[in-house]
């Protein structure tokens, strides 16, 4: 349970808003459809959401209203999406008029409407929406609001009658229309379909969703259904933002800067893409037709929060989560000592880049622009897209291309974490064409990505990847021992095997044995809910594993399996002990080459810690 | 050097562009101003300048044409630096016209101009500009253009010569707007300011630089310099977004969707606000007076790399880079292990929300909403700002309020990283008045804010954050040992004191002696080129520091300073080292204990690294 005291300042804000504009009555109802002049003029709903689905609501946000003209641009997103784009452009421009709502508006020779958002226009698009039937098309434009909205809506019939009976405005534009053969059919039908259109009752809430919906590039942020094809948002909204707003259109862009559209019952949608929608009723309307309370919080809004769309102080940050090499940062894999050496005298060609965030043209192209002036310092590129949000089509191609330049000089590019499906492999698989499977490499996650690059350089300077130790004084423990030392341990010792895939430590056992590896591989991990488990170190021939049981003999954290055939030599606390009373140099010496591996391995983990840490 | 391979993908794709284009031969010169006519039809520029300022350039980019029409926005901005919005909008609205450059389209009555796009409004602008003679006022439009641009500019005579002898139409609007007293000097005068300004020549380049300006809040990216106070920029993008393009303006923020302006020279700038600007020069024109080629490159763009500021699919990513609690991750402090145990129990009150990027509204709304949501799991917040690129004063806002909340329940919020002078200490001094000082606490950074909040849980369950170690039986490395063998080892122990401040050990020092801390606090730390240095551990009484000098004595590795004054016992390697012969039990006890508390190290270390690897 929220404590009182915390309420979201946002919702603060808004509740402050509206206290504050609920004292304006200036303005009056529409009176041209006489159902409209009964709304209570004291109605007044305010309703923002964001595109990830947060709604916030203050005062009478769930009264019914009619959405009016505010349906032109979502049906205009039906027509872009049931006709070809010409079709539409022919039948309906895109131009402001800068004249009244109800102007005409025609072009006097092709009769073609100036813009979708006049009367005119409207009805010309609503005769685009394809159906066989009238009943057909009609159910198509309820169910598009429908899925605008996140709720089934439906329609006011007092307001539909009252609009359909006085209407001899409207139904002269569609004779108009047909008259140019905009309209190619008898138009009183389509006059119909739109004063249905314009009579849906909604609330300001689900105006506010409409608009999130848009905001959202037409997936509704609520129910994750689909409204409208994305590529059609920027079409719907470019006719908001010039013709959305009447003959107050320049001015609203102006002050406002969010695309917007309004009704005469009193509605306003106002679409910050990629951000929030806003909903607003009060049926009180201004002489453009704009409902004033409406007007007068988006403004506030846009002020207070520095929401116009032209105000971008500074662009989002950087793409570039974190940028270090295999000199700094290492993966998993336990490396000896002069291999360890080998990466901090090479890993600095081995570049990672954590890429973050939406990857859109401006941001990937300082990413590029990073790789291309660091690309002579680079053998080996590690692209990590972990915490990529969205990687739109245009990016995947500029990475596509680095890709190649890369090839071209026989670097490879390491992508890590990406998804099976995603537009970078059909963009890479249409451009990489044949050399798709050798050039598009990608790995789990930047722990393999860089073991696979470390690999690479230790193998290039001739170091074993797999190596054997024979025989005890191989062994990192036993380094320093003299032969009389080791000839004293090694009866200790007891042979093992593990086959691949065989697991040698399970957490919680008890501590009881110190493993040697004398050849083959295997990996300590940590399992994780709902993924798969997080490797907590590799060893390989020669390296000791489980070596808190000599130390404090704490039950086991981590589970051990053998990634190889593994042939293993076992020293028990038991033996070990015996050392103590017999051979306390020995004893020592084995100590001290433990802790000199484990402050090897703090020190690898505090230098990783710096560089997370910058 | 770069390696020939290595071009960018960006430069790539406008050279592709440019060689496209070129193709193109359709449109005419501009013919109203006679000396047009004489530009070559061939020239072709293309230039891209991002808001870091990085410069893209191809063709023609640095061939001078005449500014023309791509004037207005920028006298516009000066217009409103120097006067009153009332003022700059009674004399220009904002409303598009839908007619054509040369309309004159004024108010019926009051003689305004629909906007300042059109000449009749360009023409009123210029008559805003300030200065007590028409030589200042030119100056100052030349200085402006001249910031802007990044160089200094300079005016094409003979194409003003040409204007100002045939530019009779301008003439006319020149007293028309004198007979409305929307100018209320000889229009000649301010005719000839505007015909000045239409002439300065400029090139593809300065238009991208200008752009990228404006782009940039009005600071030039390339200089540095404040061409337009930077609240006047949304308004000068508003005019172009729906005036900019004649009556081509919808179709323009319809297919193209990125505020610009034209000039009849065959210039055009667009400007993607926080991101880039396009400077584009092809004295081709269509019918509406736009560079044919300039508008195919700008549509092409803006499909190529989806640039439509209507087209934002998803928010850019969380401006919470990572949050983590004081359960799972620790200030340098080195704690003892009973405390270590308290942090793990009530650690995750103490949360930590690192945050990055521009905190706009709707990316501090999702932090603001997240920390609200969490609210009754915290008892103390750490907001770190170190990698926030911009905060504005709505976010500060929000933030304050966040403030208040918390402070109500007795919870502190604490910032690190911030910054003297900037807005949040402003808008918390304005709001938080006199309990500013007691509820804005700033920390240098999150390890420092931790350690603060670490100590308040210690104290809170009767820890004591200055323990004395008044006998070796309590010094951590001493632990299991007898009575017998601490008497053993306490004559091996030499006393030694330093001040606070005085350095204990030194980089690169020979590591001849361990040091147990009877009472007092020392700190481990690196130093850091141009920086405070970084703090590696902070130890107090009763724990061992340079414990490596008993196992191999390599140089020291970083340097510690008594953080007070500090009573020490010291264990030097020979003392050490003669243990072994005759109390080697002991020996081997001391080195089980420093294997463990290096173990220990390495436990938080690896926890930590999971934390920041998340």
């Amino acid at each position: 349970m929220a404590h009182p005291t915390f309420t979201s300042p946002v919702a603060d804000f808004l509740a402050e808003l509206h206290r504050k504009f609920a004292a304006i009555s200036d303005g009056k109802l529409a009176d041209y459809i006489p159902e409209l002049t009964k709304a209570n003029p004291d109605w007044f709903g305010i309703c923002l959401v964001t595109t990830d689905g947060h709604v916030y609501e203050v005062g009478d946000s769930r009264v019914p209203f009619t959405i009016q003209s505010i349906s032109k641009p979502f049906v205009y997103g039906l027509a872009l999406e049931d006709n070809t784009r010409q079709h539409v452009l022919t039948r309906a421009g895109v131009e402001p008029t800068g004249d009244a709502f109800n102007s005409i508006s025609l072009d006097p020779e092709t009769g073609r409407p100036r813009n979708p958002m006049i009367n005119a226009g409207a009805i010309s698009t609503t005769g685009m929406i394809a159906g066989k039937s009238l009943t057909t098309r009609w159910e198509r434009i309820m169910e598009m609001f429908s899925l605008f909205a996140g709720r089934k809506l439906a329609i006011d019939d007092a307001v539909y009658r009252s609009e359909a009976e006085t209407g001899h405005r409207n139904r002269a534009i569609g004779h108009l229309l047909r008259n140019f053969n905009i309209l190619t059919e008898p138009p009183d039908a389509i006059v119909d379909l739109y004063f249905r259109q314009c009579s849906v009752a909604v609330t300001a809430r689900d105006l506010g969703v409409m608009a999130a919906t848009l905001a959202n590039a037409g997936m509704n942020p609520l129910t994750g259904d689909r409204a409208l094809r994305g590529e059609y948002v920027e079409s719907v909204l470019g006719v908001m933002g010039t013709c959305g707003m009447y003959d107050f259109a320049g001015e609203w862009l102006y002050k406002v800067g969010i695309p917007a559209k309004s009704g005469v019952a009193g509605g306003i949608v106002a679409v910050l893409p990629g951000q929030l929608g806003i909903g607003l009723y009060s049926p009180l309307l201004d002489d453009h037709g704009n409902s004033i309370r409406g007007i007068r919080v988006c403004e506030e809004l846009s002020r207070a929060f520095n929401l116009h769309l032209f105000n971008a102080p500074e662009a989002v940050g950087s793409a570039i989560r974190s940028h270090y090499t295999a000199a700094e940062y290492n993966s998993k894999r336990v490396r000896t000592e002069a291999e360890t050496e080998l990466l901090r005298q090479h890993g600095h060609r081995v570049h990672i880049y954590e890429l973050q965030g939406n990857l859109s043209f401006i941001r990937c192209e300082r990413v590029v622009r990073d790789i291309v002036a660091n690309a002579d310092a680079i053998d080996v590129l590690i692209l990590d897209r972990r915490r990529v949000v969205a990687l739109p089509e245009p990016s995947c191609r500029m990475l596509c291309e680095l890709v190649k330049s890369f090839a071209v000089r026989g670097c490879p590019v390491l992508f890590t974490h990406n998804t099976p499906g995603g537009a970078l492999r059909r963009t890479m698989k249409a451009k990489l064409g044949d050399r798709f499977e050798e050039l598009f490499r990608c790995f789990d996650d930047d722990d393999l990505a860089l073991e696979w690059s470390e690999d690479r350089i230790i193998a290039s300077h001739g170091g074993n990847l797999e190596p054997v130790a024979t025989q005890p004084a191989d062994y990192e423990i036993c380094a320093g021992l003299s032969a009389a030392d080791i000839a004293v341990i090694t009866p200790l010792l007891e042979s093992r095997t593990a086959a691949a895939g065989e697991r040698i430590i399970g957490i919680g056992e008890a501590a009881r044995e110190l493993f040697i590896i004398i050849r083959g591989r295997v990996s300590a991990r940590l399992p994780v809910e709902d993924g798969p488990s997080r490797r907590l170190a590799t060893f390989t021939g020669g390296m000791a594993f489980g070596e808190l049981a000599l130390i404090d003999g704490a039950p086991r954290s981590a589970e051990i399996t053998a990634d190889t055939d593994v042939e293993l030599h076992v020293l028990s606390v038991e033996n070990f002990e015996r050392l103590k009373d017999v051979y306390p140099q020995i004893k020592i010496a084995i100590l001290k080459n433990l802790t000199l591996l484990i402050c090897r391995k703090l020190r690898k983990a505090n230098r990783e810690l710096i560089v997370r840490d910058q």
